[in-house]
């Protein structure tokens, strides 16, 4: 190998320069950047504008992040690599809840709330049920399990995207379950949204010919004493946009049927007024390791 | 395969929402870019806590990022991207000047100065003469080229990153052939110095194990009318970092000797008081295609 750089050894010679490396996962994590990166460059073979347009989109990608947005977030959600991170770390063995992204509209600090409330203070949306049990590997009732549950409002807005217009804490709170790890609460039904496309990864997606859509779906993060907690959401079956979610969260498990039911349906027999939808899903959890 | 992303199938899944994608050149390029991602996180598996620092890098390399400041093109420059996207784009025949790195600090509208002129204004550093010739494939002289030149300063500043501290346009200068092809300046012998190394990209360097700094080196843009002008570099042979360029751009054949001599041997037999060095260098101009 020649001393200097050359296109042919350039991988080698920059992985070279990790010699004096003392962090052998850092070194690992590079190394395999080093390569990607000079096997894409090699197998695009970007004229001078192209890489400058790369810059510019790195460059923007990261100053239009502010304390409410995180663009680069996005850009990984789009592609499919917040997933695939949450995939690798999250392999659960069957029973157990699948897990899908976090995404950026958790909140800490929900309130408790009664079993069976409604966390939909803007009456904006169609009224919903959900309905089911934590249980555990075992199939047996989780006591004590916190479901903290978030969602848009029937605008397709999350409460922290609308301050001042949606009232405090809007569409999110905590449920915990009894011994029998039952579980229902009051809502309105999902609704799609689109992601944030004014930014670079808007423009990225519509250069790719894509749309910015979630389907319809609600957040909940279900913790107990001695199990994993799991991330995840359950989708609205049927929803249009199910099948190309923008940032991939879907998985078969987490769809979920949202069914039309009269007034003399609800659970615990309470009366609702007028029709109402209603999801069933149970979560299941797996001990902690 | 499954019509949702799963972790097996990520990359197909991603690539699949190209179908829609109506410029080709983008497809492909992003479509080499989400393979080696996905390759690469299956590669690494990082945990969520690093794939939220490589957030964090990503994010702050942009929000560095001014008018005088290029964080990205720093990161690009030392992962070896520059150089590999510059010899890609330059692929010289034998004889003609190999390009390296433009690097950020080349400023438009340096004055054109009589040939043997000295471009450094503020008496720093060692006094140095360059000399050479511009010749065209078949060795002949190029007439009315135009050497971009440009350098730190003895203490290893471009005089933009000296604003105020620097005379203007210190150490650059034009100079034009006649029909003879020779060129000659007068300068300083060149210093190595460091790339910036207070942001993301230098403690990514420190990470790594690697130093920062540049070896000594004197920098051209080499046009004439009919050519492809040239962006390149002439290295001093010897320095302590000619091997460990922080951005590659080192190759063979722009390591030239910088050789110490006595005032009896200037170019065109003027005068020079006291020792100088002199570096002797022709350039190869490849006709423009």
């Amino acid at each position: 190998m020649s001393k200097y750089f050359t296109e042919a050894n350039s991988e080698e010679a920059v992985i070279a320069r990790l010699e004096n490396c003392d962090d052998p996962r850092f070194k690992e994590v590079m190394v395999s950047a080093i390569r990607h990166l000079h096997a894409f460059v090699k197998e695009v073979e970007p004229t001078v504008e192209e890489w400058t347009q790369a810059i510019q989109f790195l460059t923007a990608t990261g100053q239009i992040c502010d304390n409410k947005r995180q663009e680069w977030i996005l850009a990984s959600d789009t592609l499919g690599i917040s997933m695939l991170v949450d995939a690798i770390n999250h392999r659960k063995p069957p029973g157990s809840t699948e897990s899908t992204v976090l995404g950026p509209f958790h909140v800490e600090g929900a309130q408790e709330l009664a079993m069976g409330s409604d966390i939909c203070k803007d009456g904006k949306g169609e009224p919903c049920v959900v309905v089911g049990r934590v249980l555990d590997p075992d199939g047996d009732p989780v006591k004590d399990a916190i479901l903290d549950v978030w969602q848009t409002n029937g605008d397709g807005f999350y409460d922290v995207q609308q301050p001042g217009l949606q009232p405090d804490l809007n569409l999110r709170g905590k449920f915990r379950t009894g011994a029998d790890g039952r579980y229902w609460l009051r809502t309105v039904k999902p609704v799609s949204y689109p992601i944030p496309t004014d930014g670079p990864v808007g423009k990225m997606l519509e250069k790719m010919g894509r749309h910015a859509y979630r389907p319809a779906h609600i957040h909940f993060i279900v913790s107990a004493p001695g199990f994993e907690p799991v991330t995840t959401h359950i989708f609205l079956e049927g929803d249009e946009y199910i099948e190309s979610d923008a940032v991939f969260g879907v998985k078969d498990s987490l769809v979920v049927p949202f069914v039309q039911k009269t007034a003399a349906e609800t659970p615990e027999e309470e009366t609702l007024s007028g029709p109402f939808w209603r999801a069933d899903f149970d979560f299941g959890l797996k001990q902690e390791s």
